[in-house]
């Protein structure tokens, strides 16, 4: 059976860093800023605009691309997050079929759905989330804990919209995966052995 | 490490037999029904009655008692349903102080929560549930899959207020647990090894 894992993930509960051992301990490829990368160079858009758009849904997208929420967008203002939502989900469905590999968000469950993927939704408490942030912040980066807090809150909201444009299955409810793993104050590489048996049983191995 | 397992789950979500065949496979016991039967022979009490009231809140447990509800209940009244209360903590916290265990609800994720136990929490959607329900019935049992859903809410929304006695953390919200498994359409069995490598993980082994 082709295992397909998508893991979505509440900003700063270590997700991104899950999906990548998981995918290194099962030996299967890990799908993540790739997509970002691919999305640009096949549309000749910049990488950081498609990272910033790639999760939030195409209302969301039209501050970056327009700078006016508010006003009803002409076609051809709404055309490039269009673009990248289109050419994000052929990206993702691509993947599906190519075979084993691990997903990291971008509601990859609901895009695949058909191939029976299964769904991990990542999350922690909030002191945990802002302490990874800090740890991952670049350099020079010199955000109070409150706006970093205000930051995660949005980017999760984005995240939100973003799969509510795919599904009424609701993002961060335990009901839309088959396992929440709360990683507050874990050491995701200690996490992912377990996880890698738990995932080879699932899939019947 | 001391491995404390608690397992909160829904009504139908074969929550009891994942903690057996866990507590099973890590070779270590597992207290269900054992807690009832104890707090029945400690106290006088009817088995029945303690089953009845042992996952409720105690002002659940009054129209059992008296019969009325919404009646201000006298003292001695309210006597039986505390005594329960009262009991089933104290056997859940020696049970705790005794080693590595799981137990299988009544809160003992809240009760336990100095001992550090892996809380998880097992839940499916409401077709699983009602299956599960309808093989393990007594036979001659005939409610329709109407009455069986009213039942199941029911015992849902008692066990939500049972672990509001003790805790501010929301029954069946993924925040309040550790890892929230959905058993909606799988065998029980098929999940339990990957779990037990999850659970030793956990502990650090």
């Amino acid at each position: 059976m082709t295992k397909i894992i998508t893991i979505s993930r509440e900003f700063g509960s270590g997700g991104r860093e899950l999906g990548k051992r998981l995918a290194d301990a099962l030996g299967i490829p890990c799908y993540d800023q790739e997509i970002i990368e691919m999305i640009a160079k096949e549309n000749g858009f910049d990488a950081n605009y498609v990272a910033n758009i790639s999760e939030k849904s195409i209302e969301a997208a039209y501050p970056l691309t327009i700078g006016h929420r508010f006003a009803m967008p002409p076609l051809q203002v709404m055309e490039q997050p269009i673009r990248v939502v289109a050419a994000q989900r052929q990206i993702i469905e691509n993947f599906g079929k190519q075979g084993d590999c691990v997903i990291v968000g971008r509601s990859a469950d609901t895009i695949l759905s058909d191939l029976n993927p299964l769904n991990l939704f990542v999350y922690a408490d909030k002191e945990s989330k802002l302490e990874r942030c800090r740890k991952r912040a670049p350099e020079g980066e010199d955000m109070t804990p409150k706006e970093m807090e205000r930051m995660m809150r949005q980017i999760d909201r984005d995240r939100a919209q973003h799969h509510e444009m795919y599904s009424d299955n609701r993002w961060g409810a335990k009901e839309s995966y088959h396992l929440c793993i709360n990683t507050s104050g874990k050491e995701i590489k200690k996490l992912v052995p377990g996880l890698v048996a738990f995932v080879k049983g699932w899939f019947g191995e």
